[in-house]
This record gives structure tokens, C-alpha cells and sequence, in this order.
């Protein structure tokens, strides 16, 4: 049985989604029929219920990945491709400390709030209060508003977090914070970045390779769906080609080659 | 300072990486030259320490991602940019019980019991008892095997488990056991398996619609590095381009069109 | 100086294209104003002409590329990355005869009629009139129809031609017409499919090893368009993530191991 | 029946490869064996012939991808994926004659000159004169040599070919060269080039703009094999990620706003 205040999702057969937090009394408006908070809680996940105009949804447990895809939003959400991705890359887990900035709306923010667990807290940083409104009222609706503090100001400014494990910029030019970065990374954290044009790409290498980071990273990663048919198994007609280049990098005390897997192959 | 008892990497300027457990009186033997853990306890992460053949290793501390790929196995492992992808999908995190079949070399075990943090618990079947012995050994390299109960069968014949959050299936049929994941499975839960070919995820899906799987999803990951040089940036020459399908579905408990999605475009 | 008679394209700055042939008396009729053929006569390619509402359009000489994306069709064309591929795969070039089937809206009709050069032919065999006709035109508009001899019917019930250079299906079951293809390739012919599923890959290739086919390739064109701003340079956000799967194959006279290549790694 | 001075191809079941002309009282030899060139005259493309190892050659009529793959090179070559989109993007074909720098070992000239017919002409400049020797061999090899004018020197020096129909730049800075591409194309012409880092786009796409060229396109082919085995059909595990990045360009006579198609989606 669902109980009062759990997450649930809805999802229409045409594949609209609704993402939710149970309250008595409460009711989901769709453009398929209105649905009585109540009515779900005598639910099993799993199960369709119908709105009152006769359509069906399917009751299930939304998963961060479709939480993601759901977050409200006035700005370009990272993705959970990249989001999945990072979290291993920065070694992102229960009960470290990270810093973010910006917030945006709150995406990225949601998940490191979800990996650090309830022993680990995030810091995110944004500039603009209409934005750190809504990724509030975003996160506190999943109910993770306590895994995180919201401050407002440009970290160009300076910041008072020393020792954090792990550090991403989701900025228009993160070259100018590496300094910043570096300052508020314990020795062995993990940095982190999202860009979106090669010219950016090019512009943080430079600047990493310039305050002792090592190991500098670039990636992008694809995601190909399939047309579900067994009988007929074929790739979607198009796809998303691009969201961004991930960069990871690594501090490091002594002055070195900065580069020294520059022709390597990876996987 | 590192403590003893701590995990860490050393990586060499060609890129060779050593990940262990730091223990009074051990040494690490390279063809690069060896290095006592015991100078490594008066260093810092982020410095550079030299072999007695005098040849720099960089000291730092492991992501996810490293620790992955450097799981020793004899068999094919998942990679990060699968399983990153998948934590999201299936929602693992904190304080979750989750099934996996087979465990292989342990990679994705790994990654299952770090998400799953301190008060989550993975259970992991494997046929052979060679590779459930060294999946241990690699867990417990970790420091992660209380989090993990091996156990050695064909999860065919049956499994104890029930009510579990998630259900992974690395397998060569994963078709032959959707009954058996259907009964381990909570309401709401959630499952995933990877497979190599295209027959196989013909196969697969057959089996999710027959047994009220809904919401099934196709999908793969692909991952391109760029060498890291600003001023000749440039995607490597080569890339893995393949690793495997990776399917997702939830069960349902009313008989629906299994595929009320079917041609629509994912991001 | 622009002839009479000359294949032009006019491009506005929107991109929306025009491809026609000039003709005296004749007009234009475009959604941004009207153009008179005779006006096109004194200008020179390069050049911006203005329609009766003040809209300019680039007159430029149309590429093959551009003719394909803008053949008239009722079916799903071929695309030019596909085509432009299959061309050297299968060495259709001056001189040749080719046999296609089926002609669809014509347009690899028009790339292998453009291939083969004056001195060579193309057969193209199509079942429904209305394609055919369509296709006719198509051709006709473009001044290659001498070089095509358009046949009605299913190659199901047998052919004529003999000794042909390359033979290219693009129909729902080529798996069915391997046999016809057989007889009509001379030794040392080449052989082309495309197909859009998995399961029709497989069936096909199931077909091609039962008829003494070798060297049995399967491949995918991608094509990752970018934005072309210096300064933001980026991929775009969405691209053509499937058109079909490319099959080639050559004839062989001795029954062998089909799949010599099996697991080689090509580029 | 083959004949005297014929192309020939033997591959071997491991997919060795080996393209000649056929010439009498000749050998060719392999470390599989030899194989006289007067046996393979009584054959038939399409038959297994036996070298004096008793190991077995499949004897076949080679495509224009063979040959491109196995030109004898000291430099990167361009691939056939390249190659096929950029002759229709630049609508190379019969009768038409095509400027290129740099010849390196002659692959894409090789492909230009198949392209243009015996009625065509390919012109193509190159510094070192040693390439220039290579390319001339490959080429006569081939036996399209009178096709094509090889000429040595920098064409930054300026060039005597005009009113060409298409031009190609094979060269390490592009940028530098775009008024002597203007100088030689005849209105409407058709500019491309290949250059592996996004910095040289960028650069290349600042000169195209500042000398009146329009509807710049920048686009990447990704070539992706399958494993031809019809029961277990899968992706290779790795492929050629990245040769280099096409650009195509059409010069134009009136400066307007360069790229009016800037952030259109293509396909």
C-alpha cells in the first residue's frame, strides 16, 4: 500500500508523466481528467487507475531518471545520461560534501542530492533569485531540500567551503572559477564541468592546465533508444546529438606535465 | 594525511593505474619500480611520489569510475557509462535492496553496493564458484562485502528474495527468468538487464510483454573522449562502440498494452 | 552566364530550396514571392535575385546532395549519406549497369543514373504505377531519364537482365530475392540492401549465406551535422539517428564458410 | 574469363587483401603462399583460387572502397565514408574537372578521378615530392593516371587552373588558401575540406565568412559495423571514431549575412 507523502508518478499511455507527492485532500489536474490524491492511497504501484473522465494511468515509483526528465524549469536541464555519468566520474556518494554552481533549476542539484544520501550535504551556488526560487520549490517538493544549502551571489566573488570532496561548474565560463575550485577542493577531490561549444571546451583546458589539474578528461555522452518491438527492433528515427562535453579533472600539488594520457585511448 | 586502511591510486605519467588498500609494512610492485605503503602515509593527495627506480606515480584517491575499470576479472565487465546510466533508470540509492544475477567478476555488484550506501543491501547469484570467489576478493578489496550477500545457484531453480526495490540481470538468457524477477519484485519496482545482441533483445522484450512488463526501453550508451589538448582539440581516433543493449521495464499488475509508447522519441 | 535548359537551385535565407530547370515563360511560384525563369537567364551562380515581394534567394547550381533531399516523394528516400556510401562499396561507377529494386520516389534511381555517367544504364524495377510514375518524373525533371529503363512489376516472377555490374534492393523483404539477384549479377558483381530493422538484417543475412554469398558487410552511416558559428562551434541538438542498416555481399562460385570476417574489426 | 591488364582482388579467409593488374608471367606474393598471375587468368571473379601453400584465395573484382582502403600510403588517408558523402556534397561527377591540395598518397584523388570519367580532369598540387611519386604510382596502378595533372608546389603561390567545378583542400591550415579557391572556381562552384581539430574548423569557418562564402556546413560521418553473424548480430566493440570533420562552402558574389542557415537542424 502507498502511504501519505510518498512520491508516485502517473504516467498516461501516451507517455505524459506526472510526478508528485501524495497529500489527503489534494487532487492532479491533467488535460485527461482530474485524479483525488486519496483515491491512490488504497493503490498498489503498478496498478492503472482511471481519471474521472475514463483514462487510464499507470500508478508507479518514479525513478531519479524520470525525476530528472520532470524538473521544472525556465533553463537547459543536464540529462541523466551525463547526470549518470558524473556521479561515478567524481566518485559522487553517501555522505560526501559538493559544492555546484549554478543551480539552475535545480536538475543536477537534485541528484547530488540523492547520491550524497541523507549523511551528505550539497552547496549550490546561483546568481539569479528567480532560479534558486524555483530549484528550491523543485527540491523541496521531492522532499530533499534538506540535503542542500541555497546561496545566492557569483562564486567569482569567493566562497567559504574549504575541503569538499567533489566541485562542478555548470556556468557559461567555467575557466574563470578554476582558481575558486581549487581553493575549495581537498586535496584528491574531483572537479567537474558541463559545456556546451568545442571554443569552451578549449578555453577550460587551458585554464586547467594552468592551476595544476591533472588528468583532464573530455567526453560526451550519446544515447540511442530502440523502438520497443521485438519484431520490428529498430533505433528511433532521431535523437538528442548533443547536450554538452563533459570535463573532469583532478587538483595536484607538484607542477607536471599536465597532460600525460593526451594520446591515450580510453574507455 | 591518508590514513591506513584507505583506498587508494597511483597513476603513472603513461596512464597505468594501481588502486589498493593502504596496509603497514605492504609493498606495491610495478614494472615501473616499488613503493612501500608506508611512505604513502606522510602524503597528500594530489602529489607526485617517486618508485625506487625513481619513475613518478601521481597519488590520488579513486573515483567509481577507476575503481570499475580496474576490477580484475575473466570476464566481459559493465562500464561505467553503462552503469551510471542504469542507477538513475532503476532508481538505486540509499537504503535499497537490490537483486543482481550473475555476478560475474563483481563490477556492477560494486557499483550496486556503493549506491546502495552503509544501510542498503545487494544480493548477487553466480552459477560458478570460481568467479563468485573472486567477485568476493574484489568486493572485499573494497571494503564493501558487508553490504553484499553472495550466493551460489541458478536463480532458475528459484530465489528467497521478495519485495525487492530492483532486479538486475546479467545473463546470457535473461528472457528464460521474468517470472522469477516478477515474484523477487515489489510493486513498483524496477527492472534492467544488459545483453550484447540484437536477438537477444528481441528476445527479451517478447518475454516483458508476456509477463506484464510495461514501459519498456532501449536503449545505448555511447561514449567519445576527446584528447585534452585546447589548442588541437580533436574526438580519439577509436572508441568502444559497443558494449551492450541496455533494456528497462516495470512490472504492472493489469494485463495493458505493453507498449504504450512504442514510437516515441526518448531523450 | 545561366543557360536555357540548366538545372538551377535557389536557396533562401531561411533554406527553404527550389530546384528547377530553366525555362523561358515559365515562373516560380515560392511562398515568398513569385520569379521569373527569363529573369534567372542574365544573372551569374553566386548571385542573389529578389522575388516580386522583395525576398532574396541564392541562385546556385544544385549538388546531387541537394537534388536527393529534394526529390518529390511519397516513401522514405535514400539518404545521401547512405548513397554516397553505397556508391563506392559497391563500385557503381561510368559505364556500369545497374539493377535496383524497388524505384520508390527514384531516388537512388537518380544518384545511380548519375553514377553510370551517359554510357551506362540503370534498370529499375518498381510494382505500384503511381511510384513508378512519380519516379519517371522525378527523373525526367532532372534530364536523366535516357539513362533508366523503368520496368513494372514484381522481380519475384523472374528478370531479364543478366551480367549486370550491382544490384540494389530496397524492399521489405530482400531476404526473399536473393536467388533473382544471383542469377542476374555477372561474376564479381556487387550486391546492396538497406533495411531499417535488426530482424530484417538477420534474415537477410540468413539468405545471403544459404545463396553463396561472401564477405557479407553491415554498416550504419551517421551523419553529426555541427553549427556553424566559429566562436560556439557545436554539434546540433538533434540529428537523424537512423535511416537503415547497410548490407553489401558479393557473389561466389564454391560453397565456403560464409562469414571468413566474422569478427574482424573493419573501418 | 578475365582478361590481361584487369584489376583484380585476392582476399584471403583471414580478409587479407591484395589489389594488382593483372600481367602476364608475373607472381604475387603473399606469406600465405604464391600465386601466379597467369592461373588466375582461366578463372572467374567470384572462385577460390589455391596459392603453391595450398592456402585459399577468393578471387574477386575490386570496389572503389577496396582500393581506397588498400592504397599504398605514408600518410593518413582520407576513408570511404568520407569520401562518398563529399563527392555528392561537392557533385563530383562525369565530365567535370576537380582542383585538389594536398595529393598526399593519392587516395581522394584516386576517387576524384573514378568520379569524373574519362571525360573529366582532376588537377591536384602537393609540396612534397615524394608523396607526389607515391600518389603517381597508386594512381597509374590503377591505370587512371590520364586523368589527372599532378603537380608539385604550394598553391598559397597562386595556381593557373580557374573556372573549376569543384575544389578540395587536404591541407593542414585551409584558412590560408581560401582566395585562391575563390580565384579558380567558376560561379556556382563547389568548396570542401577535412581538417581533424575543431580549431581548424573554426579557423576555416572565419576565412569562409570574411571571403564571401555561404551556406557553410560542417558535419562529421561516423561509419558503425556489425558483426554479419544473423543469430547474434551486434555492433563491433570498437570502430573508428573520428577521421576528421567535412566542410562544405558555396562562394557566393554579393556579401550577405554568411550563414543564414546557422541554427537550422539537417538532415
Amino acid at each position: 500500500m502507498i502511504e501519505n507523502g510518498e512520491l508516485v508518478q502517473l504516467m498516461s499511455k501516451r507517455g505524459d508523466s506526472y510526478i508528485f507527492r501524495l497529500t489527503p485532500g489534494e487532487t492532479l489536474n491533467t488535460h485527461r481528467g482530474v485524479i483525488r490524491h486519496d483515491d491512490l492511497l488504497t493503490q498498489s504501484f503498478g496498478t492503472y487507475v482511471e481519471s474521472h473522465l475514463g483514462n487510464e494511468f499507470l500508478l508507479v515509483k518514479p525513478s531519479l531518471h524520470d525525476i530528472l526528465l520532470n524538473t521544472r524549469r525556465n533553463t537547459t536541464i543536464m540529462y541523466p545520461k551525463d547526470i549518470g555519468f558524473l556521479l561515478l566520474n567524481m566518485n559522487i556518494g553517501y555522505g560526501q560534501h559538493v559544492v555546484e554552481a549554478g543551480t539552475g533549476s535545480g536538475a543536477l542539484t537534485t541528484a547530488l542530492a540523492w547520491a550524497v544520501g541523507p549523511h551528505g550535504h550539497v552547496t549550490t551556488y546561483e546568481v539569479r533569485q528567480s532560479m534558486q526560487d524555483l530549484a528550491r520549490k523543485n527540491l523541496a517538493h521531492l522532499g530533499l531540500e534538506t540535503r542542500v544549502t541555497f546561496k545566492l551571489g557569483d562564486i567569482g566573488e569567493g566562497i567559504e567551503e574549504r575541503d569538499v570532496d567533489a566541485f562542478f561548474l555548470d556556468v557559461r565560463t567555467p575557466e574563470a572559477y578554476i582558481p575558486i575550485v581549487r581553493q575549495a577542493l581537498k586535496p584528491g577531490g574531483f572537479f567537474g564541468s558541463l559545456v556546451p561549444t568545442t571554443n569552451q571546451v578549449s578555453d577550460l583546458l587551458y585554464a586547467l592546465n594552468e592551476h595544476n589539474f591533472a588528468f583532464a578528461t573530455v567526453c560526451e555522452v550519446l544515447l540511442r533508444y530502440y523502438k520497443p518491438a521485438p519484431g520490428r527492433l529498430r533505433p528511433h528515427d532521431r535523437m538528442v546529438a548533443h547536450t554538452g562535453f563533459l570535463i573532469f579533472a583532478r587538483p595536484i600539488l607538484a607542477p607536471v606535465n599536465p597532460s600525460p594520457n593526451d594520446d591515450m585511448e580510453k574507455s
